[in-house]
């Protein structure tokens, strides 16, 4: 049963994949050598992270980390490096942020918040009793009470989820879709409960929406234990919550994606992209997300120049602006090049943690082709080749290219919302090695499919 | 050429491994909810971390380490929990432990050290011309010059291995063997670069020995902050280092290795053991090594006892004493318990970080009929099987029986050495799900074996 299944697999494997030779074996264990011995990603990361620090859309900050990547990748000497022109929102979180209450013997209790990104500001400071629910069901049937209170969307982590996103995945909505709901039930303001298994005081913040036309009132994100501190005083009875926000929306701003390319040797025309996002949340550092992605992603310049090694098709690495609140800069870069070629486009965006593999946004023959270099990436314990998600900034180059494929560089994924879109983001919590590892992932994956992959042999998308 | 290799092991494979049904998923799956959802072993890790701390033999902390682990596999209501005598060395790092340079411009500089354990003491403050040499060979070359100097044994680790537990490989005879050899060539005393590839001060202790009736000399290692200062200073001129350590051997102690034990319902006469060590070095709070495995070994008596497997072949939980400086409990439990027939010993000695899979002690069938389990572990990440070491207080099992497979619980090697031996491997240095992640590992690999595994049909070592 088992052998009749598998039979037919390798058989395909065979159809599909060019013979990999001792070569190559070599030359990706050139590029970890390189990447582990002479690697510049981690000095990198220092820089962004201390010298420029978290860089939201439309802050300075993100204009210096513009000028930052554009100047490093220089030093590179690809062929080319360049800004590409984008707009992104410019929102800020202002100076007064406070959230407390009292409890049942009449204590001020402090509440650890963030705002949300995008929300509005409260009205000064605001009052409201708290009614808590755990589900969007939950808010329709308590519809009549929240009206005039301050919702406390309630909903934890699931620990049982071994991949993390997961857990993120189901609950990312009581972030995202928290305080609209809230709004059209005639809530004052929505308190949601921060997307982290970690029990500590950092609150971690993320986009939020409003839905056109609707009455808008302001969120934000408790800490862990500031949710479990509020959960309990619940428990014991009704609680008044004190908060004020100054945030607030400033119109838009002019930003840009940079961009370098070493020009493909046999076949230009063909794009390979690999990248990640510049910009950050505006606490923290923005190491992990996706400070990782950025420095991994240039440390393929390095590599390449280090090896001499010259790509057949045309290779952009692209630090893509506004992924955090807009995705302006994976859009625009996506509709400005949609005439490209693109063959494949690979985004680190999941933490500077130890990688495992790529899952892979394609065709099942697609999948089965990267597989094929399973072999060669085993001694780099790269396992996991798995049908996912790519990336948010790569996501839209998929609209206008058939043959494309995507990849997410795929890292373990057991620390990284400890930290996400929080104060806790920062340099130190990247592991040198682990970081070095993922940049020498992603770039034997470039090299290995620059070589190899061959749109027209391998079945697309349409 | 693929296909042709693959074939036998499929049939090979057919031959040997019972069929797993839907049970076993759902077991598994139940595994990783109970230590996920309601998981002790971070907690534990917590009091051995914080209430006792680091924990040598012979230590009072060593001491309390075996009554905690006594009264706590107690609550999880095994059969029988039992100690078992051992004897073990006692040696103490003592008050002062200095050492410090002129530089060229006559600045008095600190060099971070700690003696490495067994290491005799200083008489006094002791002073030396430093000889920096890099392996054995070179100590050889130099043996003339290294008379009444201190030789700095400068051997870095290589960051091109990808696992650095080969790193460490690499670069431990300096430890064990430096003060050795030194000593005979008529050296003062040795330092040692310290065995990590982190860039900090916090040195990293661990054993060293000295031959039998051979000239002793103090041996301590430096952080690799020091190991640099010192490497460039060097570089500069000739150093003068300034050296006292008053640590002393106080001979032998008594100590326990804590054993907890569930009959076998089918097979009692079957062993299979679980373990970690509970003693660590005498800095930090031996927190990685080894109070992660000793809390996944527990962990396992808490998910047995929740879930109500009750095994098929007498398990044991051992606790075993003494692994940094003798491995007197790991040789003292395989005298003692050479009449039992072990069929299984699984080891967490490797640090609480992300499982990839086991290392296997066993023959080329066992290591087959252990990846008869791949598919089943796969949806938590683990892909790790290979023919390797089970684990130092494992080991001599071996020696009194052919059944016996062993295994060493595969972490992520990346940050290990980071903390390994040092003050810096502390509770906070441990990540909770990451921690947990091994127990279920260790848990569902046991729950498995024991139900599936036939020595008399898996062919043995002999």
């Amino acid at each position: 049963m088992r052998w009749i299944l598998t039979l037919p697999a390798f058989l395909l494997f065979f159809t599909i994949l060019p013979a990999q030779d001792q070569d190559d074996s070599l030359q990706v264990r050139s590029i970890f050598d390189v990447v582990l011995e002479q690697g510049e990603a981690y000095e990198n990361l220092r820089v962004l992270c201390k010298d420029i620090g978290h860089r939201l859309s439309g802050s300075p900050q993100a204009e210096m980390a513009v000028q930052w990547g554009y100047e490093l990748m220089k030093t590179y000497e690809p062929d080319r490096v360049y800004l590409q022109e984008i707009t992104v929102p410019h929102w800020e979180r202002g100076t007064n942020e406070i959230a407390w209450f009292k409890d049942q013997n009449g204590q001020v209790q402090k509440l650890s918040i963030l705002a949300l990104g995008g929300s509005i500001p409260t009205d000064g400071l605001i009052r409201g009793e708290v009614v808590e629910v755990r589900s969007f069901e939950e808010m329709e049937e308590k519809k009549e009470e929240i009206k005039d209170k301050i919702v406390f969307f309630n909903r934890a982590y699931d620990p049982k989820f071994i991949n993390t996103f997961q857990a993120y995945g189901a609950c990312v909505s009581q972030r995202w879709n928290g305080a609209n709901v809230g709004g059209k039930h005639g809530a004052k303001a929505v308190l949601i409960r921060s997307l982290t298994h970690i029990d500590d005081d950092h609150p971690h913040t993320g986009s939020m929406g409003y839905e056109e036309g609707e009455r808008k009132i302001p969120g934000a994100a408790l800490s862990s234990q500031a949710s479990n501190t509020l959960e309990k005083a619940l428990e014991a009875g009704s609680v008044e919550v004190f908060l004020q926000m100054d945030c607030r929306s400033l119109g838009e701003k002019t930003s840009h994606n940079v961009i370098a390319e070493i020009k493909g040797s046999e076949n230009p025309e063909n794009i390979m992209v690999v990248g990640g996002h510049l910009d950050s949340w505006d606490v923290g550092e923005g190491a992990h997300d996706d400070g990782a992605g950025i420095v991994q992603s240039i440390e393929l310049l390095h590599v390449f120049k280090t090896l001499g090694i010259k790509p057949k098709n045309t290779l952009r690495v692209v630090l893509f602006m506004n992924e955090e609140n807009g995705n302006n800069g994976g859009k625009t870069y996506a509709s400005l090049t949609k005439d490209d070629r693109h063959i494949l486009a690979i985004e680190s965006d999941r933490g500077g943690f130890t990688p495992r593999g790529f899952s892979i946004d394609g065709t099942e023959e697609q999948i089965e082709f990267v597989r094929g270099f399973e072999e060669l990436l085993d001694p780099y314990y790269l396992h996991h080749f798995e049908k996912g998600y790519g990336g948010v900034d790569i996501n839209p180059i998929k609209e206008y290219g058939d043959d494309v494929v995507l990849m997410g560089l795929f890292p373990d994924s057991q620390r990284y919302f400890d930290y996400h879109h929080s104060a806790s983001d920062v340099f130190e919590a990247v592991n040198k090695r682990e970081l070095e590892l993922g940049a020498g992932a992603m770039a034997a994956m470039i090299y290995l499919m620059d070589k190899y992959y061959e749109p027209s042999v391998v079945k697309i998308r349409k």
